[in-house]
């Protein structure tokens, strides 16, 4: 037994957050080299949970937990393992390692449960190096997109070469696939990365739906020249007009309930500090619980891009790179998880997530629930991202309460 | 003889702009392999002109053709060959070619002036690769600040490296210093880079002064976050608040007569799609004709700075990273230049410089003289750069009559 399994689970965050690509932060990317040292160090925790492992097509690393009798269904529960650039911690691992945890207690007790359960340590979550995320649940849920193999990150390397150089069969996606008829259920538990838990001082929270994301490259393209001769007056200054424009789509969210907008990434070239900037290319994020009304913010956005572009004579280039649609989690496993939550905290909070999950994905396969952990300020995609040691606590105990709820009502 | 001069300085100069660090476009930076090998080949052509060659501490290409007598002051030719990120091919090598296709013509005729000519061609202008520019002319002028050999490039790698790699001598820069007192003056010609001679019609203008220019390194610094979590009202985003700055530094430039001010480079971090910046580093250039209004100019967009960022809640950080006075072309030798322009043009076009050049620093040791040529559209800084023949064939005339009065003169 485990003295405090929520100290070790803490620990473990702490020595995966080690494994990194940029020395001096944590980034880890899909198909990199700390990807590959992350899925190694996490298969060792997997094999000593008393799970087999395997790492699939696209990179996904999987542990396997069999049930009482061969052939059993099969319960999925995972977060991912790569993370944003100057990442924190719990982001997607605080799932995967709480997930072992509660296998390793069921192998410590040599208990098995009427169906097998597989962890899985998702890919790609982020999106960080193709700007395409869930390529991993993408994979298992067979809606992986073939084309997006020819997608290249900044290095110029295409997702097909990153999948190969990491060991995985970009030829034989397909193999990752997971057969539906077979599966019982998700659960992801993640980090709320908001304020809700916080404000209602509740260690986790159940989510009953996920927003739906739309994201964009978007490019404005004027015209180069010298910085000191060009008078303002003539100018097509790119950089200028993709400026109005961030203010502009800030403004409109701001006065949209409940619609976020985020330009995240911006580069302007040439990019010398005495050239007037020709061409400015930048990402748009917009989120909204409503498919409706994140579809109308996205037309307006695209409308005042539009409008300040042809203003000022330059071209703009509006390219959707991803679409999601919101999510409803699955009201039976939620209604499990909401019992458990119930016997370790004095109110169960019900709250629908802003940010995308690989429960998103995994939702369109197999009936999906979602547990959320308080993050100390909601604060995340930050290395200042915490957890307290007591919410871990009560997080694995609601994880074994539902496990062995869904144990009872299965037999 | 050479049939059409002209002709030859156009093919040389098409000839270095296939020296480049970046294939596929024009971009040759200070201490680079690509400028290790535009100094060769300019060296090969110099030497061909029947002059010695030197490359001094810093990488800058001297070619010296001998006076009458021995000790003879020198009169100092030039340019720079380094260039900005995707360059045109003449802002800069078409002053140092036209310079050596006029001491070809002397030593080809076996003339010696009663004063040695020495062509310069400047290791470093644009101030590309160090965000700090004319690195070549302050080395022969004496004012290098040597706290600049710290320096960094994007790569990591100091500017003393960087000299030591290309072969210079970073501890002896002094070395490379001209002693003003053996210097006749310095002509420069260069392209216009503005549209003032295509609106007169005239191949060439003769400069009075040009304008003062500061640079500064600007950042802002909110707080980074989940870009679907954080509601926008609780959002510190520094991209938001550096596209706010970007637009009013616009604005301000437009209504304040003369000035220029320009953003060439942004930065965003942790610069992922779905993060929201944390903090935004931007370049700003700022330049106008009279010192005293570029720096009222640059005092209002320091102020505007701060209030965007007040009211944001980021911070600002706002450094200097370079001043440069406006300067005065010398009376004496732009008369002699007017002169020679009377020859072959109808009406002698006077006008001031909005870019800044090496003769901005040459002017501090010697009189200092510039010669402006017509550029298509007054595009530069660009691939579209362009100059005609027949314009160089006129510049080229200009210049032999220039040092033919000047010898005249001397005498």
């Amino acid at each position: 037994m485990i003295a405090n399994p929520a100290r070790l689970i803490l620990h473990r965050c702490d020595e995966l957050a080690r494994i990194t690509d940029e020395p001096g932060r944590l980034t880890r990317t899909f198909a990199s080299l700390a990807m590959r040292r992350a899925n190694a160090l996490v298969g060792v925790w997997m094999r000593g949970a008393g799970m087999k492992t395997r790492v699939d097509a696209i990179g996904n690393l999987i542990g396997h937990y069999p049930g009482t009798e061969p052939g059993s269904k099969i319960l999925l529960l995972g977060s991912h393992l790569d993370t944003v650039c100057n990442a924190g911690k719990f982001d997607g691992p605080l799932g995967v390692i709480l997930a072992i945890a509660c296998v390793e207690k069921l192998h410590r007790q040599k208990v098995r449960l009427p169906f097998a359960i597989e962890v899985i340590g998702f890919a790609d979550e982020e999106g960080v190096r193709y700007q395409t995320a869930y390529l991993g649940s993408k994979a298992l849920a067979g809606c992986f997109d073939g084309s997006d193999l020819r997608r290249k990150d900044t290095a110029g390397i295409s997702m097909a070469d990153a999948i190969k150089c990491f060991g995985g069969k970009p030829a034989k996606l397909k193999s990752a696939r997971l057969n539906p008829k077979y599966l019982l259920g998700y659960l992801e538990v993640h980090i709320e990365q908001g304020p809700v838990l916080v404000r209602k001082n509740l260690a986790v929270g159940v989510v009953t739906a996920i927003a739906g994301q739309s994201r964009f490259e978007i490019s404005f393209t004027g015209h180069a020249g010298h910085a000191g001769t060009v008078p303002m007056g003539l100018r097509r200054d790119a950089l200028c007009a993709a400026a109005e424009f961030i203010v502009a789509a800030e403004k409109f969210a701001c006065k949209t309930d409940r619609l976020v907008a985020t330009v995240g990434q911006v580069c302007a070239e040439p990019g010398a500090s005495n050239v007037i900037p020709g061409e400015v290319r930048l990402t748009l994020d917009v989120r909204h619980q409503l498919d409706s009304a994140r579809r109308a913010g996205c037309a307006m956005l695209h409308k005042l891009a539009r409008q300040i572009a042809r203003a000022r004579k330059v071209k703009v280039d509006w390219r959707p790179v991803q679409q999601t649609a919101s999510v409803s989690c699955s009201p039976q496993l939620s209604r499990r998880l909401k019992r458990a939550v119930n016997k370790y905290q004095s109110k169960v909070a019900v709250l629908s997530s802003g940010a995308g999950h690989d429960a998103t994905v995994m939702a369109r396969i197999t009936p999906t629930a979602m547990l959320f952990v308080r993050c100390k300020g909601g604060v995340s995609h930050h290395p200042d991202e915490s957890v307290s040691c007591p919410d871990v606590r009560v997080t694995f105990e609601v994880m074994n309460g539902f496990l062995r709820q869904l144990a009872e009502d299965y037999a």
